[in-house]
Parts: C-alpha cells; sequence; structure tokens
C-alpha cells in the first residue's frame, strides 16, 4: 500500500478544529482508495511563541523537510502581533521550501449564494496564480529618525528568476487545462519600478506562448473588474501582495472566503508543498466548534492532487459539492445553517463512503 | 458677484469628451447661483508627451499653481508608458500641490444597478480616504544586475508626518459627517516594516477621536468585505496603494467606475486642489461620444463644495440624482442605454435649470 507522510500543524483558533476533521474526510477516502497517510502532528503556533518566544523550534524546517506535504490550518493569534506569527512560521516555511505559487481556484459552489446578482455554478471559475517567495513582502527596510521626524522604508524586490518562474507556471497551468487567457495584475502607472519590470516580463514570457492569450489590468479596475464581470477571466496572475488580496477578493464574490483553499507549491518537488486555507484563524467564532471546513478539505483535495491521488481529490470534490445540495444537510452558521465543524464533516465523509 | 479661476486639464481620451460635459453643468449651476467660474485650459498630454517629451511644459506646475482648483479628465494613452505619464502629470500636481487626501465617495445612485445582489441606494455609502503623496507610490529603488541575474527593488516609503495627517484627516473627517465609524486598511501580517507603523499610528491617532470608532482588517479581507458586506463601512482609510484598490473596488460595487469622482485635497488650501473622475482615458471607447460624464460631473460638485459653494454643489447632485431616474433618460451605454455624453450631460443641465 502506497503511503505519504504528512505534517500537520493545526496552528491558531479555528485551525485546531478544522484540521481535525478535515484529516477525517481524508483519512476516509485514503482507506476507500487503498493508500495511506500518516499524519504527524506539529502543535505550533501562537501558543508555542509566548511560552518559547518562537513560533516552532529552531529545527523546525528541519523537521518537516522529509514529509512529503505540509497539511496547514491558520496561524496568528490576538496577542501576538500578526507580522511576528507570520514571519515566524508561515511565511519562512513558503520561502525555505521554495513554495514560490500560490495557487488559488475561486470557483462558486453548488449550494452556495453568491453575493452577486445572478451568478450560478460556472459563472465565477478561474484561478488566481501568485508569486509566494518574494516581492513585497520583505523583510528588508526599517526605521529612522524619532518622533515626529520618523520615516519606515518598505523594499520591495522582485528578481528575474523569481518573476519569470511565476508567469511561466501561469502560462504552463492555464496551457495544462486547457484554459486560453492569462491575466496580469499590475500597477505600472503608480509603482515606478517594480510594475513596469512586471510588464515586461510578462510581455517576454506571454510570448513563449502564442497559443495563450495574455491581457493585462492595473490591480484597482482589476479588483472592480472581478466584481463586476467575473466570467471573463481564466488565469489571473499576481504578486505576492496583488495575488493576496485578488485571491481573497476571489472567494468574496463566491459567497464567502471560509470555502476558499490554496496550495503553496514547489513546482520541482525538492521540498514539501503546503496546504491550507485561505482563511485565517478567526479568533471571533474559535473554540464555537462551527468553523466552516470546506476551505480546509478542499485544501486537502488540493494536496491529494499533489500526491498524484487524483481520482481520490475528485471524490472529495464531488462528495463535498453532493453534500452541499443535499436538502438536509447541516450547513455551517456562515452558510445559513445550524451545523457544527464536526457535523458538516462527517456529512462529507459519509457521502464520500456511498459514492 | 463671485469668480473662481480654475484650471481645466482634459488629458487623453474620453478625458476629452467628459470634461467639456461637465463644464457645461457647472456652467449652469454657477449661473443659476450667481457667481462665475473662470475655465483656463491647458492642453496637456499623451499627444504634447510625444510632441515635446514632456507631458507639460517645465513650468507647467507654476501654471497651476494660482488657480483656486485643477479640473482634470484622465491622463494616458497607448504609445506612452503609464509610469511615464502620469509621473510626468497627475503624481507631480498631487505630491507639488501637498495634495494628500485623495477623498472618494462608495455611493450607490438610483437608477443604477449594483452587481450585488440585494442592494438598493442607502446600503452602499461609504468614503474612502487615501493618502495621496507618499507610501507606495515612489520613484525610489532601481534594477541591478543583467539578464538572468537582474533584481529590481521598489521602495515604498511612509512618514510619520504623511501618515498622521491622513490618518486625523479621515477621524476629522467621520466627525465632520456624523459618521462614527473609522475602518483602516492594514496588511501588518505580510509587509513587515511599513504597515506595522501604520497601524501604531492608526492606534495612537485613533485615541486622540475616543468618540469615532476605530477597526481595522487587512487588505486582502477588506476587500472581500466590500463585496460581501459593505453596509458596515462608513470611512475606510487606506494607504497610497491600498486606498487606490478599494476605491476602485468600491465604485465596482456601485456598478461601474464610470460614476466615481475624487477630490485630491491640500486640506490647508495653501495650493489648488484638484478634482477628476475615478476612471481613466478609456482609450478603447475614446472618440465615440459615448463616455459616461457622471464621475466627471460629480467630481465637478465636489470641487463646488470645496469652494464652499455648499449649495450648488447639492444642485448638481440633485440634478443628477433626478436625471438619472427619469423615465425616459438617455443613459450611456455603459449604463444600458443609448445616449451621448453630451445628451446625457444635457439632460442633467436641463434638470438643474428646472429645479
Ligand atoms: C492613474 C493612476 C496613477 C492613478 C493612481 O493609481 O493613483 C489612478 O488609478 C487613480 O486612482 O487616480
Ligand atoms: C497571513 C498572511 C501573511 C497570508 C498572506 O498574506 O500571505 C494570508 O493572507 C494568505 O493569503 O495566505
Amino acid at each position: 500500500m502506497k503511503r505519504y507522510s504528512i505534517a500537520s500543524i493545526p496552528g491558531d483558533g479555528i485551525g485546531r478544529e478544522v484540521v481535525p476533521a478535515a484529516i477525517g474526510v481524508l483519512a476516509a477516502v485514503a482507506d476507500k482508495c487503498g493508500f495511506a497517510l500518516d499524519f504527524r502532528h506539529f502543535d505550533w503556533s501562537c501558543q508555542t511563541y509566548l511560552e518559547t518566544g518562537k513560533m516552532m523550534p529552531d529545527d523546525g524546517l528541519d523537521q518537516l523537510r522529509d514529509h512529503e506535504a505540509v497539511f496547514l490550518g491558520a496561524v496568528g493569534y490576538p496577542g501576538v502581533p500578526d507580522h511576528i506569527s507570520l514571519w515566524g512560521l508561515l511565511l519562512p516555511i513558503r520561502r525555505e521550501f521554495e513554495q514560490y505559487v500560490n495557487l488559488r481556484p475561486v470557483r462558486l459552489l453548488p449550494g452556495i449564494a453568491s453575493p452577486l446578482r445572478d451568478k450560478a455554478p460556472g459563472d465565477i471559475d478561474f484561478w488566481v496564480v501568485r508569486e509566494n517567495s518574494e516581492g513585497e513582502y520583505s523583510q528588508v527596510g526599517g526605521r529612522t529618525g524619532t518622533g515626529e521626524d520618523e520615516i519606515v522604508v518598505q523594499q520591495a524586490i522582485f528578481t528575474r528568476r523569481g518573476t519569470d518562474r511565476i508567469l511561466r507556471y501561469a502560462f504552463d497551468f492555464a496551457r495544462r487545462l486547457g484554459r486560453k487567457h492569462v491575466t496580469s495584475a499590475t500597477k505600472s502607472n503608480g509603482l515606478y519600478h517594480s510594475m513596469p519590470f512586471w510588464d515586461e516580463r510578462f510581455a517576454a514570457i506571454g510570448a513563449e506562448y502564442p497559443d495563450v492569450a495574455a491581457d493585462q489590468y492595473h490591480v484597482d479596475i482589476l479588483a472592480a473588474r472581478f466584481v463586476m464581470s467575473p466570467e471573463r477571466f481564466d488565469v489571473v496572475v499576481g504578486s505576492n501582495l496583488f495575488g493576496d488580496i485578488l485571491s481573497d477578493l476571489g472567494p468574496g464574490i463566491t459567497g464567502t472566503i471560509a470555502v476558499a483553499p490554496s496550495a503553496n507549491l514547489n513546482p520541482e518537488r525538492r521540498f514539501p508543498s503546503m496546504f491550507e486555507p485561505v482563511h485565517g484563524s478567526a479568533p471571533d467564532i474559535a473554540g464555537q466548534g462551527i468553523a466552516n471546513p470546506i476551505g480546509q478539505i478542499w485544501s486537502g483535495a488540493m494536496m491529494l492532487e499533489h500526491l498524484g491521488e487524483t481520482e481520490a481529490a475528485a471524490l472529495v470534490m464531488r462528495a463535498l459539492e453532493t453534500a452541499l445540495t443535499a436538502p438536509d444537510i447541516a450547513k455551517t452558521p456562515d452558510l445559513g445553517g445550524n451545523g457544527t465543524t464536526v457535523e458538516f464533516a462527517d456529512a462529507v465523509r459519509t457521502t464520500l463512503l456511498g459514492l
């Protein structure tokens, strides 16, 4: 029997609720399809930080390195500043393991209402390919001067290598999916150095893919177009920051970001890739057992896909969509129901076993 | 009779169509209310750049300086890279004249359908206060290395003075409007230096306004919330880049960015302020006479307000809203009608004269 070793990091807040729920579904599909997922649990979180001054042990990355994938919940909790918690765990994993692609589907699921007028599943169905290792997210910079005279510098750093590889991934991905159209998010009218460079590289790489159409919009108007005409997108590629914004806005137009998954990919498979929902640790509802586990389950399906278990991945998605449209399904409160995390995940698991 | 000297810069593309149309409405309201607007026209545009290598003459800013306001259409046209056209005209005006506030209403107008389900005028009615002079828009940075090894650095620069004054403006503005709630756009979990500083200053300035509630969201989830729950916002304050994105997304949820106005304000009135629609020069429809002039007309109303002609400003808005709901109004094609720019602006003018 094929076995995969997976590092699971539930993290903080609702991460601790949705990760176990999703693992239940994943274990069931593994059983059904005849492979095994060996989860090893890492209890790294803001709690760890408060106790030890570190989000993870010094050799944390080494402990993860030998796994085939990392299954993450969410990191961040009141009491620990976000830039500490994220730069102490999530962002180093993305960087150290060269997970330079952050892949995020934006798809309206059956049984979930879009806040947009007249949209049905199929109308909203595209992908955001986000640069995940460099760009605007950088620790380079600092403060100078004091009091009234203080000045803060924040540097964004774009490398040709980093830019080209994400653009190429986007075009390859579009080609692989049979999607014929890649849209670039830019802001070359305001960001004087970085985005004109991004545009140049987009044009250069795009020219290598004559069979894939390419267009670009400034990120401000692109955000508006997500709302006004989401049908027109296939694959949208953006820098670390623009991809971040667009891949939360995308799920917003599909009803809730609670359902959105993401894959932090090291396409060369030299290092483990990481799978996590787009949502955060949601301190406001943590501990109540009512968090929506869909984003975590769907992230699990993306993980199975990455592991090569394509059939299992498809089964999970089919179970999810079937459960969502079942008349008596216990949806979580964010979807207007009164089900719990565990009840909904169980319904998906039961549906899956019956498929 | 009171006279105001206004510099008008139609600029490029549809700017050349909507500016004259809006001036017709403004001239009519001035007549009616007993003051005069003396427009001086400046034909600066990408055409100027192609002919002279400059977007405006070397003493361009000096030529504008003595006016009470600048009424701008849109700048930018294919054939001239955006970062050239914008950094050659729009951005220097904003900076040199210390127009550090970019004020943008997000309001669903009667007669225009929101792409959001079940939203009526009144449901979407808030303001974006955007920092307009520093931050992410900077010419500091550059390129180093060649070919595969090229690296591009883009610096964002936040000053305490620049940050405090925009935050204070936002709180003052909320208080003045009787809006009790300011929301800050941040991204302190990813942008390591700039946004934690922004958050600190937001907390410090917010503490000076105990009567105004303050909250903050990371810009990614904030963008999603614009779509999912626009009712909850009163005043949203953001950096130059975040304010830019949110103030295009805002109009997106009100149906079209063609209607959105903006005021680039020098609140101290040491320099002229500038009024311009949020939309760009729209090369795709330029020259056809079908551009929607609402954003330009509404920008004119904001200009009148700034000049102290409050009653005239209110009249323009009332005329606009009345015209929009008239049964036989010739709306422009973007609003589903088949009217022209001139026809629609004329209808607003006629309505105004009848008020
Ligand atoms: C044209 C561009 C530089 C400008 C900006 O980003 O400031 C525009 O998008 C705006 O919002 O006024
Ligand atoms: C938590 C935060 C640093 C992170 C990001 O911005 O990358 C999150 O918003 C995401 O999208 O995964």
